[in-house]
């Protein structure tokens, strides 16, 4: 069975020497107060909580599945409903929720690092927490007063969960198609009716309630996007004392035999008139649903690097144990008939490139976190404007470029068990076919790769990316005089100037041809994912350098990886970059039929 | 459910267009009344038999799965003894047998051809089949006359099937640790001890017998690779007239549950004084199973193109299915709500390098088979030796870089069908599962690499390379004055330079640090790879160009299948190249323990 202890190393070295959260937050007043220690205790339980009660349940629940009882009762492997027990009492849902609705009102960073470790523990059992409060986050944000009354205090609780919505069997990435209608019923319910799928966490024995928000069109609603509604729909409809009331018409018909994260229930959810009740405006109901749905895509981020930081923690600590041929250079371990893996090129460069795109994972979604709280709580409201901009241009990333990622480490930490890899008990294959599907929910990567091209970057003339560029410059500057700094600012420097010049590129074309913009976008954003992770690791190299005399080797390791980063896997975006120039004909041409 | 269709339109055009092997069978005097009509007609009926017979097997026995009955016996999915009796009836296991022993005498290509289909259909079914064949290649080289007598009629009718035992629980990639023992009784039999692991097919109800290749040290032996024999350690020792004798030893300890190929029994393989009988010399046993190994490494080749194109076809018919947005320059589907997603430029990405890939990947792992026909056969020494040499070139190349390939193009397949393809019922997820293995069993895709850059091409100082380079130059100044072929030729070209120039560099970086050649091997072997494919993608353009007029849509599409592989997959080389010049010490310097 896989082990997983939490990285509270480099998680601490993230959040307080690079990103320095403590003199952050002194610029926020809602979380002035929150202090390094109070930071480091909580993410250190959350750590245990992890590592001690999710971990264990995760290869258990993926060879147990979820079971469809019938009648619309769904339950979850053995003990993930114990462990959600234990996960409330110990008020964790609570963590980065409003105090107004018994919310503990830390930094959204600090829950999003506690995520990265129920992710590393189990990325099925995290499920249900993780949409939970995407609900709260769309309910906070576009809920009315009686709305918020109701639902957020159950929510923060966990006594209630929550789930979204959106695909029907003939919509997934195209929302406009949505057929689900909603009627008025005159008393401020609607009835809604229509089939719902892939709906995670849809139906389950951990909490005594559900609260689904559904995506539905009102009658005369306009065709498209722009006659989608958003809506309440609650398993059992609340009574007026805040307690459980009548059951709803919404009912789980089935649950999905799926690839992967086995322990959560995917479920077909059939609304027969089911009550609903309006959020936000009608016809707007997208816009509410997209609070969710970015917290969706950075919590995908998170799951991500959570399975990216498990499984190589499994293949070094393989690596570390498995022996098999001698050094290239000679024995190492003379007594014994064979050297430890670790000792092989390729075995380091599998390590290495998970440690990188791991660590700098990590340093890039902590950072974009708190971005989040600049955005949500900064008292100046331009600084607000740029954390929401750069919130809105990475948002792509870290939902397509960490699960690109984590997809590609994943399968190198099983590669690095050769055989064994392939095999259920050591629990790799797992983490590779979890990792599978955070490239396709919440929009897939395609659509993310879109997204940051069309509309993130080209849709406002390269304005939001120049803010990110912004910060790049600021560090290139003031570093320009350091010589030991020289290895990672020149290449920095290189890479961001190549992101310029391509995406003016591609502009230009786009200009003429939207279909140079859709041909482009997927090398375009990798090349992109690249600049982001080039900045941070030049960033946390030069952290290191300074404290490298300090003799702790956790300083040498980061260094050696930054190095390892720039020789090894930044350079794949001279490929990418040829690709992204490669335009529209080449794949457009074929008539369809031809194929 | 998956479908799948023989490609027998590409399967014709890669013998019959590109390679012309009418022509070529015409020097093999074996071979020289093997006619177009002649192959064409096997292989449709190989088709067939493939997708009518075998593939509607393939996802009930992911789903069943085989089954440890208790006591050593082990029962394959539903369905697998009935195709198996049905395969052998058919006498498709002698197709490229001697006809000494029962075989039909066909070139190893055609029996290539038919087992891409077989693997697009059932790769977990066809390695029980496919083995056997490796077994009697192995025994058919190295056996004595009376081995063969009793050995290869009952591989070549499929009555008895074989296996090859390497691994043991301490020693996979690292022969050389391996400790079972064989005891000479001294009646010229041995009596062998120990266990062995990971034995695909050891054990089943598929036939009367099993016929295990083991590898075991004998009394005295040196230490490392050069102290192992080969020995036949058969499941029931067969009686003076050649029937079932005996039950030896030699037991199935129990079944592995695995990512994919579920359907194929992983067997730990226990032996206890299992009678064996030596093949080959003493000592030897690693050269004479290199004989079956070799033939494993094309084979998993093949399990990949057969992977690579059912996905590929499934995919296609989602895509042309499937609607979803409209297209980027308007309505393609007027009368409908939305377009088939053929239109989308990403989905034609994902499309077209799953095209390209596999069908270079055919073009040039029929003519590597074609090579062994040559090395086999062929009166002249010469060309005999050429040949020789090209398939020891291009070995690991055929094993790693095509299921690399296949693991990408799978996942791209998977992708095109957003959530769906996550779902098992689908069926897309199984070709990815499988896919898996192909990257790991026969050598992982590290050791292929290794194989490749150190053994076959630094050994030699690179002689072996320069007669795959030497067709190379022939193709390029046949076409020199071709300005329709321009496009082809010089990239082609270009490639060919930087692979010679990245050759001879890190040779020179290796003959001082043997970890320069180590540190390369991957990116260096995907250099060579695309080298390879760029050269059959330039070929088989030269081919369609000179039919297009015909007005075929299948010659427009391969064309177009060219352009796209040289403007969007060839340039990931750019990136290769950087990473595999960035020498060892990004990769060596940090400690193990500071990891």
């Amino acid at each position: 069975m896989p082990s997983y202890t939490a990285p509270m190393r480099d998680i601490q070295f993230v959040l307080h020497e690079l990103l320095n959260v403590e003199q952050e937050l002194k610029s926020l007043p809602a979380h002035a107060d929150v202090d390094v220690d109070t930071i480091n205790s909580i993410l250190e339980e959350g750590g245990k909580f992890a590592a001690t009660v999710i971990a264990p349940l995760n290869q258990s629940g993926d060879e147990e599945g979820c079971t469809y009882v019938g009648d619309g009762v769904v339950t979850a492997p053995k003990g993930f409903k114990e462990a959600f027990a234990q996960y409330v009492d110990a008020g964790w849902p609570a963590l980065s929720a409003d105090p107004e609705y018994g919310g503990q009102g830390l930094p959204h960073f600090v829950n999003n690092a506690f995520y990265e470790m129920l992710n590393s523990a189990n990325q099925a059992w995290t499920m249900y927490p993780g949409l939970t409060h995407g609900a709260y986050e769309a309910l906070h944000a576009h809920g009315t007063p009686e709305q918020k009354k109701v639902y957020l205090p159950k929510l923060t609780s966990g006594q209630w969960t929550g789930t979204m919505c959106l695909t029907e069997p003939h919509c997934g990435s195209d929302l406009g198609l949505l057929r689900t209608k909603a009627e008025p019923v005159g008393d401020g319910r609607y009835q809604i009716s229509g089939t719902k799928i892939f709906i995670s966490s849809g139906e389950h024995d951990l909490a005594e309630n559900i609260i689904h928000l559904v995506l539905a069109r009102l009658p005369g609603a306009p065709e498209g996007t722009k006659g989608i509604s958003l809506f309440i729909v609650p398993k059992f409809v609340p009574n007026a004392d805040g307690g459980i009331g009548e059951r709803n018409a919404i009912k789980c018909g089935s649950i999905e035999h799926k690839m992967g994260i086995h322990g959560n229930a995917t479920c077909v959810m059939n609304l027969d008139g089911a009550y609903g009740w309006l959020v936000g405006e009608p016809n707007r109901g997208l816009n509410a649903m997209f609070v969710m749905m970015n917290g969706a895509r950075l919590g995908v981020g998170m799951q991500s690097l959570g399975l990216a930081e498990v499984a190589l923690q499994n293949s070094l600590a393989y690596a570390k144990d498995r022996t098999q041929f001698r050094a290239a250079k000679g024995p190492v371990n003379k007594d014994k008939p064979a050297d430890p893996i670790i000792v092989h090129a390729d075995v380091r460069r599998m390590l290495l490139t998970q440690k990188a795109y791991t660590e700098a994972g990590r340093a890039f979604s902590y950072w974009l976190a708190l971005q989040i709280d600049r955005e949500l709580s900064h008292p100046d409201e331009k600084v607000r404007k740029d954390s929401a901009d750069l919130v809105a241009l990475l948002t792509p990333i870290v939902k397509a470029f960490v699960s690109d990622n984590t997809f590609e480490t994943t399968n190198l930490a099983l590669q690095c068990f050769g055989g064994h890899g392939f095999i259920k008990e050591w629990g790799m294959e797992q983490f590779v076919r979890d990792a599978r599907i955070n490239m396709i929910y919440e929009g897939t990567n395609s659509i993310q790769a879109l997204d940051l091209l069309a509309r993130k970057v080209l849709s406002d003339g390269g304005a939001k990316l120049k803010k990110f560029g912004k910060l790049m410059q600021q560090f290139i500057a003031e570093n320009a005089g350091d010589e030991s700094m020289k290895e990672f600012i020149e290449p920095l420097m290189d890479i961001g100037d190549k992101v310029t010049k391509l995406t003016g590129e591609i502009g230009m074309k786009a200009m003429k041809n939207p279909e140079e913009a859709t041909a482009a976008a997927v090398p375009y954003q990798r090349v992109v994912g690249h600049m982001v992770y080039a900045y941070f690791w030049a960033k946390m190299a030069k952290v290191a350098l300074a404290k490298q005399s300090s003799g702790d080797g956790f300083y040498t390791a980061k260094l050696a990886t930054a190095r390892f980063y720039f020789a090894k896997l930044l350079p794949e975006t001279a490929g990418y970059i040829r690709q992204a120039r490669a335009g529209s004909d080449v794949v457009m041409g074929l008539e369809a039929a031809l194929f």
